[in-house]
């Protein structure tokens, strides 16, 4: 951590899924309440991992341009669709129960610690969301979850998804700073190093449980980052906000 | 306004330089404070109105394609610079400080009944920004404010300015709605007239004093819109929030 200026960060930018919100438990959960309703027996949890699981690999497809641009909604309509053919349940979700499925990304519960350590952070910096979600998504999300961001910042604003330095330089863009004037806040080694790649300061935010119980989130000894922080309020005090 | 469904409106779109800032007493007060530390005799008022008399035509330069995209502060400097030199001033204001004049515009004053009305909208609404200032622009000014929006919309997003189409219609693809379902709130004809063109619906939020008590306000009367009301409170009686 040798280094850190403090005083020059002037945005704080955070990733959401993971980072601020607990995806895992909200994908879950929604995932076998709509799962019971059309009689269909499946453990959220597993069904969550294995979609998440698509993630990185549908949006490395757009960033290697063996695609055109598309929004995290169709990524995950189409892995969902996938993953449902994969399972033999194909029949089991029509299109509506298939919109309902992709939507639940747009509602998600927070960290219990991001509301208050983001209101804190806010009081010295702009604190925006630098999400991989789509802009829609994020706004709907954010505003669920009852976060206080300044902005909405979206991998769909570059047309590019982490960890494409043009998804963290459009960020630096937009808000009028240099790339070193944004702390990255992230839970993922992939985000950490492309933050770092692009120029920007770094802080890892420890989440053990981001991937569940039964494997292993990423480690801030795994990557090289300005600031590990296990949480948004310690983030605070190491800002001194 | 006959025809109107508020039951379809699912995002309100708000402009921000009078419609929901008083960005007259703003600029006046700030840029009077700037010139009496350098000594200059100034109105801040008149200097205001004439500093924004130049900003529709700076604008429509760019959707005209006379020149390359550029964001509202290197307008407003450009029109700063010019005015300047016009009134015989172009030595007494240094770089910095006319950075500092370009800055008054990212701090303007909500107008009173701004915050508790857009609280009541955010109830059942999507409530967006949705400003020629820049993206960054936007972010301080809401910010400082204190506006509870849901998220920061920028022309810059869409490299056009209002009344150009492009602008309202990226609001609508990133917000994910069809343009019929977003309610743009304004208090300038050229802006409900722009956004009633791309298919928003529109409401006229009439400001009186928005150009200051020596020039008269846009009236409802001279456009055509949806709804007319005289503050966000209204609106969000009207939209029964």
């Amino acid at each position: 951590m040798t280094g850190f200026d403090a005083t020059a960060v002037r945005v704080v930018a955070c990733d959401i899924f993971g980072t601020t919100v607990d995806w895992r438990t909200g994908v879950a959960g929604q995932v076998a309440a709509v799962a019971a309703e059309h009689g269909v027996d499946l453990d959220g949890g597993v069904f969550a991992d294995d979609w998440r699981d698509r993630y990185l690999p549908s949006m490395r497809r757009v960033n290697d341009g063996l695609r055109d641009w598309a929004y995290l909604d169709t990524l995950h309509r189409e892995s969902l669709d996938a993953l449902l053919g994969d399972r033999g349940l194909a029949d089991a979700f029509d299109g509506a129960a298939r919109d309902r499925l992709v939507r639940v990304w747009h509602r998600l519960p927070a960290w219990p610690d991001a509301a208050d350590g983001l209101a804190r952070l806010r009081r010295r910096h702009v604190v925006a969301a630098l999400s991989n979600g789509g802009f829609a998504l994020m706004t709907h999300l954010i505003k669920a979850a009852g976060l206080p961001f300044d902005c909405v910042l979206s991998a769909e604003l570059a047309r590019a998804y982490k960890p494409a330095p043009e998804a963290y330089l459009t960020a630096a863009r937009l808000l009028d700073v240099a790339p070193s004037q944004i702390l990255m806040v992230a839970c993922h080694t992939w985000d950490i190093d492309g933050a770092r790649a692009a120029g920007l300061a770094t802080a890892f935010l420890e989440r053990p449980l981001e991937k569940g119980p039964a494997r292993e989130a990423d480690r801030a000894s795994a990557t090289t980052s300005d600031l590990t922080v296990t949480g948004f309020p310690q983030l605070a005090d190491v800002l001194g906000c």
